[in-house]
């Protein structure tokens, strides 16, 4: 990946302090002086037209006075100034301003105006913006601290993130207890020039991060950031804590930042899609970073407990198996060599207890935890309960077997390039309070928590990492071409000015696209519709109305099922006919579709595509039928979707048994469900004119596929505009 | 409730300790040391004949030189000597004995068989036994610790665990960051004698302890248990955790300590019947259980959020919908008065976010909590973000203003009734960082954590709480009258040596119970069942076989449905009888059943019964139909259930909304189904020689019930013994 162009502004070497303060209240003081103690080494230019000099550095009284261009400004000053601040920027080559200000889009229309005229000014002069409205960005690995907070931890951890005090909390969470510490922070505010994705890109250029967080409300453009993601999960690990997750949520973060926070199970999908990492719960953000950066990927589910009571094996296992994961059955020789090694009432089977074994020798862990993993099943390793502590809870002789075990322990993830995370009791001691060996844990890079539930989370993330490196898959190929018979179908909604695209329309695109639909065939008369049962075989159809003044066909009256000979046939359409005309005044009737009727037997579902707002289209599958319909159980993928994301799709519901067959029946052909969702995909990635697409219900046989109804409605600017639109990726 | 027999044993004043021995590394010395340090204020009396004195104590050779009678002995010695420690502590009128050693019921048959002996011997005697294979005991109030554990910090939350490991975790955690401590630890081990229910009886009893935690792997008598929780729980909160959930749980548990740990879902229904407060996470045990001992529970689920920021308000506001609770609408006047406090940024509509109107004023809290306590919608507070760390984050002149408001917030939940709980950014931070403010809201007695989840869990448990005290029943008052058509048909079982009960009697005897069934009657020859069809209406029926041979009837071709007219129905027996001699030798058959089809359009329900090992009876209700049994949609109750439990079961089921009315369709009858429910649960009451019974399907109209089948299996033992057992309750 080419290096971002961000570099020099995010890692500057040259900093403008606009507004610069004596008030140590003001920001424009405490980002100077958090410069000067922690040494930033590049040039710190204070601007304020009445002083001469703050906290011992030259001040200038504005930036024409500036010797030459710099890297970044930080615009401390208030919003009604920005426009100008930044031309000034523009005129003197400053690359990057991070503007702290409020009051601009997120304060209603007046700001939104404002934020423009500042996005112009900046535009026109080259100039990159970060916020307005952010708490700032700090830089640990540049001594380059512009939100002023203390006690920040230098790591490889790149934070992003829309509200300044989670910030804080990760970084006093990260001061008190964290293992690993932070690169780069970059507070996102209204994304008014450079948005989530292109900071995304920075980190994934930045060699100073190996692992990113995204504290994510809303974003402005969720395809794009879905790009982004896609591009760097495979070689940093991205976890993303979404807010707004209930509707309570959800309207705060509205009233917060102005963001669209989505439909929560939406953005999951989307999001795990392109390969993040998902925390549910705000502590756990911290604890799965770290665990991704310090350690190997898991290879598989696969895990061995080693435990030193049965209470907390017990518990282990539980959590472990709650959150997915599983327990290695051990061989015969891992079970005869720990047999070797600890008292007869130690259980060898996984979880193992050592059952006091370690209690007047702490380095027989070390031992297990090699034996352990020597195993080929065994691919990460969950330590829980007293270690770290021996030497406060039995006898301070044990200090240093417990710290020679530690030493042996700290060295086995990259050993056997299998990770290992330590639950301990001490784990949350004070300070004053944690025993060393606790402290020598943490110094050989093992996460160690006092939460077991904390510690499994961080193997669950290390699963979840292991399976995106195997199963990612990039971008599927643009194999999206669009179609002759769809351009007719759009040419005609255009010139009648309709958004409906009529059921034989679509069944004819959607066919004329490769896609292995069953016949249907239109008719206009009762004599069409009966040659129409003749050519489809004299078995029983289905016949409804098409017409673009009827939307909901069978409260019209349209629909008929299961007419079974010639008479009924004919009589049916002309009831049709009646029917809808009695419903609507004068409705426009292109005519009556006839098409057989689905075969018993086969598992019904619905696949359709939305467009949101911030992802742009994403599909929808799941099960139809009242009682699925009830339980809403549906999956989502932003498009394109690749056959694998298809398969996973299917896996997915919750009702997914019926997809093996029921009640001893045949399995559905789930290739032929892949190939037709993927195909679905394509189409709606072709014509960007497709706003809503609904194949409800679809039929799913062990051989094949039928689709009993086709709604396509097109989007209103594309019956406007011309369609010759790119589609943007 | 009258006090228990075990306050002597377990608040002891005179103690000996047998085994008591001179090396430090022993139970038998750490104890007794112990005792000692503490300054335990009774006798203390340590046996081992070849000492003379032990930590300065005079040694007694043997039990029969003790002056008088104790109240407890701590039997350290090895499992071999126990039968004949035990008989002595009888012969010396010892009331009761902490019995360490492992080696009895849970390492096989040998050790069963000595556990019988020892018990022989302790009833003999009257001596009431602790454990065996326990970590022992310890009661703060009276300075009496035989776990030997250090810090152990003295209050008012009763312990009972099956793991000691668990044990010393909550006791660490309750020295690190604990707000309330423990009052008396019960390790239960093999619950030979004194089981699960009678602590939590004498826990009921004690003036010490106002909250009890259960750490629960599987329980003897689960029965007994959920008695003494109906008991306790109205008084008293009892925080469960139960593991054992997951498969792979419960197979550690099994080796652990050789209880049954039963399928989860089945144990979370009826625990939570009974009243207890389930703990999912291992970390959130102890913080529900200080909650519940410090703060008044919630009057209703609707809370208000005040934070600091618009990132923790909508991360708080987030987990708080996700745990079923709500944010309540603020009224118009409590919105003007945080107007008037805050700046015109904040936003004073529920979550509020002072948006930096506490900065220079933390103060600005204290009014705000006031306000908000005082709407009567707002029935909780939690305060989010830095709140307890302002003079940390922003000056050191706020500590006062900021130790202020935290002395008026603290008074609050006693003022108003109402909690407050806090999540602070600086609660987990290690002491000698930790701020002051921090600490003083502890010491106010307003729980406050360093997780938000953990803070919410705890209003969460609040809320449960509440509503246990609104909405709990006692046991139901014991309706259950033995039928006389039952008792005929046990006795017609009986004499021919058979389980099954066949379906007409099990209608039969339904209906004797007052159960309102669809007809049903028993055809021996086609012109029966011919007859049978006119008296049923010449509607559509349906036919199956009655035989004790066939349990498949369907498969062995006993079943034809929807037969409508006189013809098929006499073919239809013949065919019956004809399929059902070819597919079993020589059946004994009853006759055939000609029901009714049940109407269209109702819903497919099912109700069962199965005897849990531990819980006995337990009621099973779900939907029917083949999705379901896909997604497995049940849930279950312990019996005898109330009207209300019924009720709870119909809302708990995922697909509830199909009781509602499907498509536009009339809800079903609720109080008919509840009723029906209600007589099955007496039904099974008043007959424990019932081992299985399933009605499936049911179908539920708007206008009652239709059941469809009825299967009723006797238990083995009530087929050749006497059936006049009476109810164990």
């Amino acid at each position: 990946m080419a290096p971002s162009e961000l570099v020099d502004i995010l890692s500057p070497n040259s900093i403008a302090i606009i507004g610069a303060s004596r008030n140590p209240a003001k920001r424009g003081h405490r980002s100077l002086r958090k410069l000067l103690d922690d040494g930033y080494a590049g040039a710190i230019y204070p601007i304020n037209p009445k002083e001469s000099e703050i906290c011992g550095v030259r001040c200038l009284p504005d930036l024409g006075s500036l010797p030459g261009p710099v890297d970044l400004a930080l615009v401390c000053t208030p919003a009604a100034t920005v426009v100008s601040v930044i031309a000034e920027c523009a005129a003197k080559g400053v690359r990057g301003a991070v503007v702290l200000a409020g009051g601009f889009a997120e304060a209603g229309a007046d700001g939104s105006q404002l934020q423009d005229a500042m996005l112009a000014a900046a535009r026109a002069g080259g100039v990159r913006i970060v916020g307005p409205n952010t708490s700032g960005m700090f830089n640990t690995h540049k001594a380059c601290n512009l939100v002023g907070f203390s006690n920040l931890l230098k790591g490889s951890i790149g934070l992003l993130s829309q509200s300044g005090n989670m910030t804080l909390s990760l970084v006093t969470e990260a001061h008190g207890n964290g293992h690993v510490g932070l690169s780069t922070y970059l507070g996102i505010g209204n994304e008014a020039d450079i948005r989530f994705d292109e900071y995304l890109d920075y980190f994934a250029g930045d060699p100073n991060t190996n692992v990113v967080i995204a504290y994510v409300e809303g974003l402005k453009d969720g395809r794009r950031f879905l790009n982004a993601l896609r591009r760097i999960s495979p070689e940093k690990p991205v976890v993303i804590y979404k807010s707004g997750r209930t509707s309570a949520g959800r309207s705060s973060a509205k009233s917060h930042s102005g963001a669209l926070a989505g439909e929560y199970a939406v953005s999951e999908a989307v999001l795990r899609q392109a390969g993040a990492i998902l925390a549910h719960r705000s502590d756990e953000i911290l604890p799965m970073a770290e665990a991704l950066s310090l350690l190997p990927s898991l290879r598989s589910r696969r895990l061995a407990i080693l435990a030193d009571g049965g209470g907390h094996a017990t518990v282990a296992a539980d959590a472990l198996s709650e959150r997915g994961l599983a327990l290695a059955p051990l061989s015969e020789d891992t079970r005869r060599r720990l047999t070797a090694e600890l008292p007869p009432a130690a259980s060898v089977i996984n979880p193992v207890d050592v059952a006091g074994g370690t209690d007047s020798d702490p380095s027989v862990f070390a031992t297990c935890a090699e034996i352990l993993l020597q195993d080929p099943m065994v691919d990460g390793l969950l330590i829980s309960g007293l270690y770290g502590g021996y030497a406060v809870r039995f006898s301070q002789d044990l200090l240093s077997a417990e710290i020679d075990a530690t030493n042996l322990i700290g060295a086995m993830p990259r050993r056997f390039g299998k990770p290992i995370v330590v639950h301990s009791l001490y784990g949350a001691l004070q300070a004053d309070k944690r025993p060393l060996p606790i402290l020598e844990v943490h110094r050989a890079g093992i996460p160690v928590h006092s939460s077991l539930e904390t510690a499994v989370r961080c193997m669950q993330a290390l699963a979840e990492c292991g399976e995106m490196g195997r199963a990612f898959a990039a971008l599927p190929p643009q194999r999206a071409q669009r179609g002759a018979v769809f351009e007719e179908v759009l040419a005609r909604c255009r010139t009648e000015g309709r958004r409906v695209v009529l059921e034989h329309e679509g069944r004819a695109s959607l066919r004329d696209f490769g896609l292995d639909l069953t016949p249907a065939l239109l008719a206009v008369n009762e004599k069409e519709a009966e040659e129409a049962f003749r050519r489809l075989g004299t078995k029983p159809v289905a016949m409804k109305i098409v017409s673009r003044d009827i939307l909901h066909k069978t409260e019209a009256g349209g629909v008929k099922l299961d007419i079974g000979d010639v008479a009924s046939v004919r009589s049916g359409f002309l009831e049709i006919v009646a029917n809808v005309k009695a419903a609507v005044i004068n409705p426009n009737i292109a005519g009556v579709l006839v098409t057989p009727m689905a075969s018993k037997g086969g598992v019904e579902l619905i696949v359709g595509v939305v467009r949101d707002a911030s992802y742009g289209p994403i599909m929808m599958f799941g099960l139809g039928g009242v009682l699925v319909e009830l339980l809403r159980d549906v999956v989502f993928r932003a498009l394109p979707i690749s056959r694998n994301d298809a398969f996973t799709m299917l896996d997915e519901i919750k009702a997914k048994a019926v997809l093996d067959g029921v009640r001893g029946g045949a399995p559905v052909d789930r290739d032929a469900l892949a190939d037709f969702m993927v195909s679905i995909s394509d189409l709606v990635e072709a014509f960007p004119e497709i706003d809503e697409l609904d194949l409800n219900p679809i039929h799913a046989y062990p051989d094949g596929l039928a689709v009993s109804d086709v709604r396509i409605l097109l989007t209103a600017s594309s019956i406007v505009r011309s369609s010759k639109q790119g589609i943007e990726t």
